[in-house]
């Protein structure tokens, strides 16, 4: 045996431990007793220290030194740049601070959902400041003299900057919120009424996963109340929910977490268990649950089928035809909330996020003053106030648990996606006809094999410009709304 | 801290991966994608190889030697006499000896499986041969020149030995066999006939589980190929299965495992993971199954009030009164299969294994002898012969996992049962009056307070004894068997 082997054995069983505690995390979301909670936390912390332990486990640091990455092959070499980045990560922030930062996020998390509830920023504020502070330490540890922003990206999508989204999100926003403006101004489609019985949306919800290639004999669909994609290789889970009035939150909750899910799944298999065997990236990965859901899921082609298969399931449901359907499916609304926003709008909601979490990371922008930029921005961008915290700057999660950086995922994630469309449109020019079947196999193949096969062979933004056939940027998507948008409400 | 207090930590998240474990396992039985098995495989060898780690761990001798456990309370000496307990049996056996029985153990089961479904003794024998001559290795080593078969039976029953067992089981046979041919020449009530749904199956199986007491809000129901509890604490889970045809299967299993589970349940919340935090012994294990599924569930008053409830679920069913539905749901029958097998024959089939594996430790009994002795001895027992091996010698998958003096513990568990049963119709009076309401609790209760709140705080024996006011002896169950087969058969 070699370090290498050696290194890859010892990472094969963390990574199959890290898939245990997915599951106890996909268990508590969908299957765990309400009086579990408690016993649940101390299970998962178990699992958290043993995971722990391992990361710091002074062997690696042995192997790593050992092992020479120039005498390995392609797969080698990039599983080794996953194992340094994750252990240079580790050794960076001091176990004292680690503990700190976890701690602090656990409780805030708690206060973060009662000031959210009480529509009481106030209630928060001191506590987020807490967490920005601790965050920015550990920032400071990583970037080690550098960008402490860029330290935070890479934890979720090594390889992009700040500035590199500062230049793509700054073109994106007046585009965006003057077609917004537009569109908003003229005559909408109709508004989706009527009670949609839930048996049936579950019923359609796991056609609709199959159709989109998730294979159900290595995953399966449950309810959560929060929609989510979890686990890798041969055990790839995903939750969708039911609202009688709503049976599109259902349908595309469920095309977007196969999206997801089928990622993980169509990783080639030799990866299985190793560093390269899971989704490279937050961006990446997003660009596959948002193609599934918008560009496939949500075009004109493929909402004409699904127009059939609801009328079967539901009879008439008050729609007259396939065009008034694609106009209802993607209808521009109002609206406070980020995760309920139409593909128009989405990005703005995230670039928002990402230019205020940036300023309070730097110290540009003070939690004191958090509320007032979020209102004032928002109003800007959307042409209207916010009404209450909970529907503004307490809306979600993501800060109280520390996760900075996150945010501008979501929408390089769209970005992705439109290059991703835009070369796949070219490479499968009947892809329209498939897809008015209610097949989409082609899609789903072809980014099966451009994409998803790679796993983390690739640097991130490399697995898109290989699949693209040029570097990432956000031409194709913008240009892909203002036509779909255009189009729809006729202008 | 003081030594005791580090060991109880590591102790405690050994406990909590220890339930990550099972629940992994609960899974694999319950939710896990067929396609998932072989990650699955991976998964469960990486948490066992982290509970190893565990168990083997230099800091927990260290901490041994240096607690003296007379300076503990009552509790810290429980705690310490599980810890010594299985640190010692771990350090006795050998590593090599240990990896070799698991690995051998685990390709043995498919092979048993095979002949098993093969029909074919000779296909599993010299496998059989293999495990044995490990088992006996492993034996001896724990045993360090004592009995082997007792140093067995310490893994399951801890106190127990086999000439107890011996002096037992010797006295019920005879009896057992004796009333079980009186009963099979006399007429005996009908059998259950007919068609009962199986969704309205599992609805009042989940009344039935609730009316024993399991608690949904740390617990719930599935459906599974194979009944079981799985879980201590907060989360203890059960499974049933339904049969179009046999709905007392469905509901005595579930009974069965809500016995098990409300015995984990019912443990002294202050024991939460620590080694008092579940059930003391199989045998103590199996006496609240037992008690609930029999004494309590098959009695007169309860199966009175069953019967309206069946009645109320699936309409007439053809049996005309309650005390022929006592007699239906008593009803003793042919057959080959422990685990099908009735009250009253049930302690047959054990007693044969135990007599048979415990000739097979010691050499007085060769595998190549195995099958004729299996098929001589349940002749004599029960008056007809095995048709074929599957209905004999390889029904049970215990053997070919390695798992000797686990069979007595069944039996051990019925004779608990009779000696509590006993006891709580005296301090119980009006018992039968709450039954035939379908109220179990003030039994259940009873059960909570007297044997299962104490988790592992006393040796098996000693709970037993404290609960029934005497030391554990077969005469109540068999006076008990006695009287309640007579009355059903008109004897």
């Amino acid at each position: 045996m070699t370090a290498y082997d050696d290194l890859m054995e010892f990472t094969r069983d963390t990574q199959a431990l890290g898939q245990v505690a997915g599951r106890l995390g996909w268990d508590q979301e969908t299957m765990m007793p309400r009086g579990a909670a408690p016993q649940r936390a101390e299970e998962m912390a178990a699992m958290e220290s043993v995971l722990h332990a391992r990361r710091i486990d002074s062997r690696v640091g042995d192997w790593l030194a050992a092992i020479d990455d120039k005498t390995l092959d392609a797969v080698g070499q990039a599983n080794m740049r996953h194992i340094r980045r994750s252990y240079e990560r580790t050794s960076k922030v001091p176990a004292a601070l680690a503990t700190r930062i976890a701690k602090l996020t656990s409780a805030a998390q708690g206060i973060w959902a009662e000031a959210r509830a009480a529509d009481d920023f106030k209630a928060f504020a001191p506590t987020l400041a807490e967490v920005i502070m601790l965050k920015r330490e550990e920032g400071q540890a990583l970037a080690a003299g550098g960008d402490v922003y860029d330290a935070m990206l890479a934890d979720y999508e090594p390889g992009t900057t700040g500035a590199d989204l500062e230049a793509m999100f700054g073109a994106m926003r007046p585009v965006l919120s003057e077609l917004r403006a537009t569109v908003r101004a003229a005559e909408g489609p109709a508004k989706l009424s009527g009670s949609f019985d839930e048996g049936a949306q579950m019923k359609l919800t796991r056609q609709l996963a199959k159709a989109f290639g998730y294979d159900m004999a290595r995953g399966r669909v449950d309810k959560a109340v929060h929609p989510f994609s979890s686990g890798s290789g041969l055990d790839v889970r995903i939750t969708t929910r039911t609202n009688e009035s709503d049976p599109f939150n259902c349908f595309y909750s469920t095309i977007h977490e196969v999206g997801h899910a089928a990622y993980e799944q169509n990783i080639d298999s030799a990866y299985l268990l190793t560093p390269l065997g899971s989704g490279v990236s937050m961006g990446v990965h997003e660009s596959q649950s948002r193609i599934y859901e918008n560009q496939i899921g949500r075009s004109r082609a493929f909402t004409g089928w699904l127009f059939g298969q609801m009328k079967d399931a539901f009879g008439d449901f008050g729609i007259k035809d396939e065009d008034a359907f694609y106009g209802t499916v993607n209808r521009v609304g109002d609206g406070y909330i980020r995760t309920e926003a139409d593909e128009l709008q989405y990005n703005l909601h995230v670039l928002l996020r990402f230019d205020l979490e940036r300023a309070l990371m730097t110290g540009d922008l003070q939690v004191s003053d958090l509320e007032a930029a979020w209102n004032d921005r928002f109003e800007a961008d959307f042409g209207y106030a916010v009404d209450k915290p909970s529907n503004g700057v307490l809306q979600d999660v993501h800060w109280s648990v520390g996760l900075f950086g996150y945010f501008p995922t979501y929408s390089l994630g769209n970005v992705y996606a439109g290059c991703l469309n835009e070369a796949m449109r070219k490479a499968l020019p009947d892809l329209d006809a498939n897809l008015a079947q209610g097949d989409t196999s082609a899609a789903t193949a072809w980014l099966g094999e451009n994409v998803q096969t790679h796993g983390g062979l690739y640097e991130p933004r490399e697995v898109i410009e290989r699949a693209a056939g040029q570097a990432p940027s956000e031409a194709p998507l913008l240009a892909y709304l203002k036509e779909k948008f255009r189009g729809i409400y006729g202008l």
